[in-house]
């Protein structure tokens, strides 16, 4: 989707690492809680975070990991770690990320279990909340649904950038994950990053990654920093030719695809997508629509059992409501 | 160590990715079992085994991993998924790798835990021995010390290259493991490999480094597949200035450390360093030398009781004994 920006943007964008370069398990930074962190990657999500405006950094830890795949495990193992009733119940509201049941549930771990819809739980004060904000499938804007006062909160931040979503201000939560598939589109240099307040936890998520994998590819974190790094002086430095910005490239191709989206449902008459008013957008600064990257799709057809299954039929393929915690 | 030789070969060994390629999550390949292996990394690894003659690679699948402790995780999980009783026994001959078991116990997982060392296991079938040959930390060639009727076992091959060890002609072992970092130095780029020959466990092997880290960096295999290829080029079309060749600088450098090492172990007459006797190397076709990429030193002094205590004193970093299931 976002590869004809990167295509226009050249060499700017280009990464280049010798052979003798970046060989060592270790990074430069002196940073003695995420030591595979390179400093040139952490300063450049700290900048965007600062010009979007969409997360607060200061005095965060930030943990480097092998996207936020691995971001979400090394949470879990560190948040339950500190806990000590095992295992922790993981929970999520409905419709939740289709892969947090199969994320959490991988290892079989004695730490932590996978325990559903956050909104049917039933559970004492031992649990995590994972809340996902704008909400992968539906794009809501989530807050957590379980006491404040009990339990622990992961924000999922993977879509809470101005091209999905009205800026809102920066969010200030305890463990905020990002991701750069979702933010500029490089899913295939698997980079996540969490900000974290609290240093046992920061501690215990590197741990968790130097078991797991033993750190996180330098040339990744180097070709990461590369890309933000575009992004940032487009519009730091804009170029007097008015070359493109990136999060006005993207939410232009979201609008495109939406408005082609919403008109063929209209058509059919079958279907039902979510409805978002504008917002005023403290990035864009002007009153913005939601763009989810997914589209949470309702069937009304009663005739119609399983969407998933009569959209296979018709070449289009979906996810079926049952994998996010909802029915078909 | 390898740095220079890296400096030496320049611009051949330099890696160029543009803001617009391997952005996807997906790979080129038409691997349906490792969906997200890049084919020039593929065909690198066993272009180079071939060339090198140290592994068995017809009809074998090539699973990528986030170094080689990616790929331990990922093949425990994969042969204690196909098991039926759990908690297997994970197991490995003292003195072991020192962190197997960290590994192995990480997730406290219920499919499989930490047995300790193999030669002291007593209990039935139910088990899976890592095979870490040569092993880290002795150098020695090893084999499977339990039943072969019975149980799983996995080979350790990080250390199987010229440079280190004799090369006896390809291993030919259900599951071998290998990583860059050994291989060619580049620790950082967080690349290992399995040659699996059972088709569903190479299946459960990417299903877990699916859930776990959604694959492995589309920008690692690029540049491990570049590394790899510049040591393959260079022994299958010599350069006639007589360019150095890896693996003969490779040897040469640890040559030279373990001549010294050799040289103020035997000054002090404190301590024993293992012996290995000349054996014909396949890959150099004359008699070599072993020279492991660690020492295993044992102290003769008995008023010393803990070895690495000792050495930190005279500001010598070393790991103790006790993390490798033997004592201090």
């Amino acid at each position: 989707m976002f590869e004809p920006f990167w295509k226009e943007v050249g060499d700017d964008a280009t990464v280049k690492i010798s052979g003798w370069e970046k060989m060592s398990y270790t990074s430069s930074c002196d940073d003695d809680i995420c030591w595979f962190l390179e400093p040139e990657f952490a300063n450049e999500v700290a900048r965007l975070h600062r010009i979007v405006n969409n997360a607060a950094t200061d005095g965060r830890y930030i943990i480097v990991g092998v996207g936020s795949t691995q971001m979400i495990h090394a949470t879990l193992h560190a948040l339950a770690s500190i806990e000590l009733r095992h295992p922790v119940n993981v929970v999520s509201a409905a419709p939740y990320y289709s892969m947090y049941p199969g994320i959490v549930d991988l290892m079989k771990s004695g730490l932590y279990h996978w325990a559903g819809d956050a909104a049917a739980f039933r559970g004492d004060d031992n649990f995590i909340e994972l809340v996902c904000s704008p909400n992968n499938p539906d794009g809501t804007i989530r807050h957590a649904i379980l006491g404040k006062e009990a339990g622990k909160r992961v924000h999922d931040m993977a879509y809470y950038w101005p091209h999905y979503s009205p800026m809102r201000g920066p969010a200030d939560h305890d463990i905020m994950l990002f991701t750069l598939s979702k933010a500029t589109g490089h899913a295939g240099t698997r980079i996540g990053w969490a900000l974290v307040k609290n240093k046992e936890v920061a501690r215990e998520m590197a741990k968790f990654i130097t078991l797991n994998t033993i750190g996180v590819s330098k040339d990744s974190q180097v070709r990461a920093a590369t890309i933000l790094k575009v992004i940032s002086d487009g519009y730091e430095f804009p170029k007097p030719n008015g070359a493109p910005q990136f999060f006005h490239f993207g939410q232009h191709k979201l609008a495109y695809r939406w408005r082609r989206l919403r008109r063929a449902v209209q058509e059919s008459g079958q279907f039902i997508l979510p409805r978002f008013s504008p917002e005023f957008c403290e990035f864009f600064k002007e009153y913005a629509e939601t763009y989810p990257g997914f589209a949470w799709l309702r069937c009304e057809d009663q005739k119609i059992n399983d969407c998933e299954d009569f959209f296979k039929r018709i070449n289009v393929l979906t996810r079926s409501g049952k994998h996010f915690g909802f029915d078909e």
